[in-house]
């Protein structure tokens, strides 16, 4: 699934992620009304809202974006209404060509995050195999240390997917644990150690492990060590756009043959028509292909 | 709710929390007969064996045991259909009288874990708040800092709720980042210093914070320095029983007035039918209880 993004992405010429993290703010007006007529002011109502929304934004960017990134817990803050919309939005990707990243951030002790891994593995019942979930990447959280993440390498070694190691993340307050340091090395680059360790075994062909990382466009000289760190290891860089990363900054995340990232951007795509008086509600889906082409022509330069 | 927590242990004299992680392998083979011929070979039938499963432990409990805690993942794993089982042993949970702590150990930037918060603050649309998961705690990762904890933090306030922090996670590898040190003082100690730091405008009025803590008790001695650091914070323990935990290391997480501490243990408890032949499949109920008799015996020594 590693080679499977990289040919995707070159294919496209577009290393974007176009993250699908709806809220109530961002629907349009009309839709809103829409579905509270049809199911009441309910968690059932905002999970028609989301498809609907996110649906008609795939279509307008599947020819030129590789990648959705759904964020679990916009879904799940809606309950199990919400979180079927989640797993509607990530099969309807599938459908329409997307690479699925779901980004959970789950990461437990080891016989749980083997319950989790489910989520790239599948769930066998009985023998047979079901696959609940339809993404082909997931985010996982490192604190837990290697039996908390060994159960999600066998699941991508296994099903040929992909997960995104937390190494650095985007927030502003991601240093207070991850820059700590640890005999003069800081916490992200001993996570980034880890990363590379436990993705050795899990090699591509085109020269990347299905053990990726999650590298923070905010914080561009910490990326740019995990790089110098994780010659192998595929990047999703969060951070581009609304919460200030450039892309400047992220080109020196990528590889010499311009490989090896993939950036996310979520409001600045999918809210794009609330932040031009060029576009009315009904334009949401157009406003985010312009946000789309704007964000591949700003990240290749 | 830490308050509530602290009382309800105190009324019962059991500082135990049943985990309640159905797998399918533990479901009684009739159980799992009956619900497969209902229901196919599905997740819907799994999942309503999970909650056949877990309402007749609960039902034998609730007058010995103050408090739940279903680890999300075992339902996650079976897609929608597992995770609606989750939010009805939750809610079930409260109906017979328990504190439900949700096993979820979510954790993400500020936007994200405001969404994720919903858990314990609830949801609101259009002016009318939905508790839509039932849980008085969960537990929360903290490897992003600060700006991923406040919001939980907010909604513990704002709705008296609770979470659990991870500091010292009771599984073998949990050392490999948790442990390292810096200048001097280990990872999960400086993690011990920012709960302290987090909770310190959340007291109850027993002398807890609502920002509680989880030490597992696989590891005593880091478990008892973090009990030091941590004087007026509760503390989650898990790792009793199956993963090796013993009561008398556990006896010195609690404070001189026997408080402080509630114990988690899942298999032991809700697969005790498995372990001893005097059980038949049908007295898997009537087994847990007489686990968590034991254990109680065993946790007040």
């Amino acid at each position: 699934m590693i080679d499977a993004l990289i040919r995707r992405i070159d294919a496209l010429k577009n290393p974007t992620v176009v993250g699908l993290d709806p809220t109530l703010e961002m629907i349009p007006g009309y839709l809103k009304e829409e579905m509270f007529a049809k199911y009441g002011k309910t968690p059932e109502a905002v999970a028609e809202m989301f498809l609907a929304f996110n649906t008609a934004i795939m279509d307008a960017v599947k020819d030129i974006v590789p990648a959705v990134k759904p964020q679990i817990a916009f879904y799940e803050r809606f309950g199990i209404a919400g979180l079927a919309a989640y797993e509607k939005t990530a099969a309807l990707a599938k459908e329409k060509g997307f690479i699925v990243i779901g980004d959970i951030k789950r990461g437990d002790i080891g016989s749980t995050a083997a319950a989790y891994a489910a989520h790239i593995g599948g769930t066998e019942i009985e023998g047979e195999t079901f696959d609940l979930w339809h993404e082909d990447f997931i985010t996982v959280n490192p604190y837990l240390g290697v039996d908390g993440i060994k159960p999600f390498v066998d699941a991508c070694n296994a099903a040929d997917k992909g997960i995104f190691v937390l190494v650095k993340t985007s927030n502003p307050s991601s240093g207070e644990l991850q820059d700590k340091l640890v005999d003069g090395r800081p916490v992200y680059l001993r996570v980034a150690d880890l990363v590379s360790e436990w993705g050795k075994d899990s090699m591509g062909e085109l020269g990347y492990s299905r053990v990726c990382a999650v590298v923070g466009a905010t914080h561009p000289e910490e990326g740019e060590r995990a790089r110098e760190a994780l010659p192998h290891t595929f990047f999703l860089v969060p951070g581009y756009g609304a919460q200030g990363g450039k892309a400047e900054d992220i080109r020196r995340f990528f590889d010499k043959d311009g490989r090896g990232c993939i950036v996310n951007s979520s409001r600045g795509i999918i809210a794009a028509y609330r932040k031009s008086e060029k576009y009315g509600e009904k334009d949401f889906a157009a406003a985010a292909r312009d946000a789309a082409i704007a964000m591949q022509k700003d990240l290749l330069g």
